[in-house]
């Protein structure tokens, strides 16, 4: 039985970790197309593949029954024609929860704290002098401190999970929204119904929902208004669950504190949108997650389970 | 017995707080000169007092024997002329741990998530599409996530002990440098002969030094060059404690990956300062600190020691 995993410069498994398995391991390369002696393998390990090598890899891998994907949302592998009735696929969800949370971690901070103020100041040689010195410490009314800051995480799923012991180190109090309520890893979770008054008492807004239907624009100009006038917004979940406009509108208009914001309905960001120049905007490109950690682990994990034909974990 | 406390828009300790001792409590403005009726006080507390105010306290509060400055480095209140010989002054240190330790704690994510780099990029309207997208998770020779770096802590005291359970939270692997050596806080903590090796495995390196005689220019030419070519230094112990010339010159040179400094030899930083646009550079304008926390406790927690005749903590 062979198990195919990617391999390129700045992306290499340790395939000591996989070892053990009556199993063999061939890395291969997922910007090119398969050589013809992989094309008889079973298992298939996923990970920026191109557009190309997946179509040819759908068409021409009689045997194969499973594909290991490493990335959160792989559309590029459903939407490669894969024959979905033989094929089971597995995303690589759990992956990049540590590097999103701690590019989370780091947009809050750099809100809290100001530092894309400070640099724009610096570009123009001016010393921020606002921002230093003798101040009020957490002033009603401002987001200046994960201290004591109620921080709502929107999608509470794992990477929020991941987030939380960050948040809760630096003394935020926090609270989730997911579709069902209760407590989890400590937090307590509501569902949509309580969505409204919890807006209202938030200072930093952490949006982490997947793109689905249910999510589109779930932050549109009536949640805005929810928010307080200084709660900033946090996006490294996708682009679509914001209202873009809307959005845009609230920051013109000093409707909320500012935005933070890694997803976007389009990505690269358009030149047109105006969220390019919206005041306390920050913009970052898709850059949270996008390198896949501990992913032999996960691989392995599956890899007994195939073999002893259980059910695999992530499975779409 | 009377114990002055300053009250100022932006600034006001919980006088309930302060209660129950045999002392009478009195808000004052630290801007202007004291009213005459409370020049007798036993206790005056300080904070961004006016140097005017401080003299006219030095040379009419007779009665005066304990000086509670909230700042962490009370120079104010050293330099104006108090008699040393009668009144004991402590200082505020403590009070700025938290706050002190967030904002290292940000200047670190920013360097390591390059939010400075896409900032700039935004300002252009320039999507920084190098920064996004599929990456290599932590390449040797770069500073990209706090997840298993090596941060050594140069001045490992109050502050230093508040951020360390923040940055082992994101999974860094910590190293102290003090005068002398020993664990503190689960953290091995080197004394200043070891310096040198431990420089060389550095990925990012968070100066806490106060401003002293011995701190003078530590991190001169010679220790720059020691750190690898991706260290990042952040700074926000004293300005003093670089060689700002010798720091401009690696950043030009990319003998180290950045620098984070929210401390100078003159803040503000002149005009004149070539660090203003050194190569990856974040200027932050002395903005760790300059907001006490929980003053109130130290207040009273002196406050019983003093009544009691006992030796007072932070006394300088
Ligand atoms: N920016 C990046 O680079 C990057 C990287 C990786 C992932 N992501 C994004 O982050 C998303 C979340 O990742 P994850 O691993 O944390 O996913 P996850 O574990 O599946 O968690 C998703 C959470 O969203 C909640 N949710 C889903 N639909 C909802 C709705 N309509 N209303 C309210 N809550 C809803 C779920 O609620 P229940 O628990 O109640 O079902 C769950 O708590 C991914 O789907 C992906 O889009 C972004
Ligand atoms: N940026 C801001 O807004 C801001 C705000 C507050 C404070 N600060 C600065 O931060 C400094 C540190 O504050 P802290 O409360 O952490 O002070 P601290 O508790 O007194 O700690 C100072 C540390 O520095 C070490 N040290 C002193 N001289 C040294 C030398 N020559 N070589 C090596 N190590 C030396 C001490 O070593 P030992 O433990 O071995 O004695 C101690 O570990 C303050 O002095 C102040 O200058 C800045």
């Amino acid at each position: 039985m062979k198990l195919l995993y990617p391999e390129f410069e700045g992306f290499k498994l340790n395939a000591e970790l996989m070892k053990g398995f009556a199993v063999t391991l061939h890395a291969y390369d997922p910007k090119k197309q398969l050589p013809d002696d992989l094309l008889d393998a079973e298992i298939l390990v996923t990970w920026t593949n191109s557009s190309d090598n997946l179509k040819h890899a759908a068409s021409n891998m009689k045997n194969l029954k499973w594909i290991q994907s490493c990335a959160a949302g792989p559309n590029d592998v459903l939407n490669a024609g894969f024959d979905a009735s033989k094929i089971v696929v597995c995303t690589g969800s759990g992956l990049h929860d540590h590097t999103v949370a701690e590019h989370s971690l780091a947009l809050l901070l750099c809100a809290a704290r100001r530092l894309d103020e400070m640099k724009e100041c610096q570009l123009q040689g001016e010393w921020p002098g606002h921002l230093g010195g003798p101040q009020p410490d957490r002033p009603k009314g401002k987001f200046t401190s994960l201290r004591g800051a109620n921080v709502t995480i929107w999608g509470f799923g794992n990477i929020a999970k991941n987030l939380t012991p960050m948040l809760t180190t630096l003394g935020a109090t926090m609270r989730g929204i997911a579709r069902s309520s209760g407590v989890r890893n400590g937090v307590e979770v509501y569902g949509d119904d309580k969505l409204d008054d919890i807006l209202g008492q938030t200072d930093a807004l952490v949006m982490i929902l997947p793109g689905s239907d249910s999510t589109k624009n779930v932050l549109n100009d009536l949640r805005l208004r929810l928010l307080p006038k200084h709660a900033w917004v946090v996006n490294v979940g996708r682009g679509t669950s914001i209202d873009e406009e809307a959005l845009a509108n609230a920051l013109e208009k000093g409707d909320i504190g500012g935005a933070a914001l890694d997803v976007f309905v389009t990505e690269p960001l358009p030149e047109s949108s105006r969220l390019w120049k919206t005041p306390n905007t920050i913009i970052s490109p898709h850059a949270a997650g996008g390198r896949p950690q501990d992913a032999e682990q996960l691989i392995v994990k599956n890899l007994r389970r195939f073999l002893a034909g259980q059910d695999l974990d992530n499975r779409i």
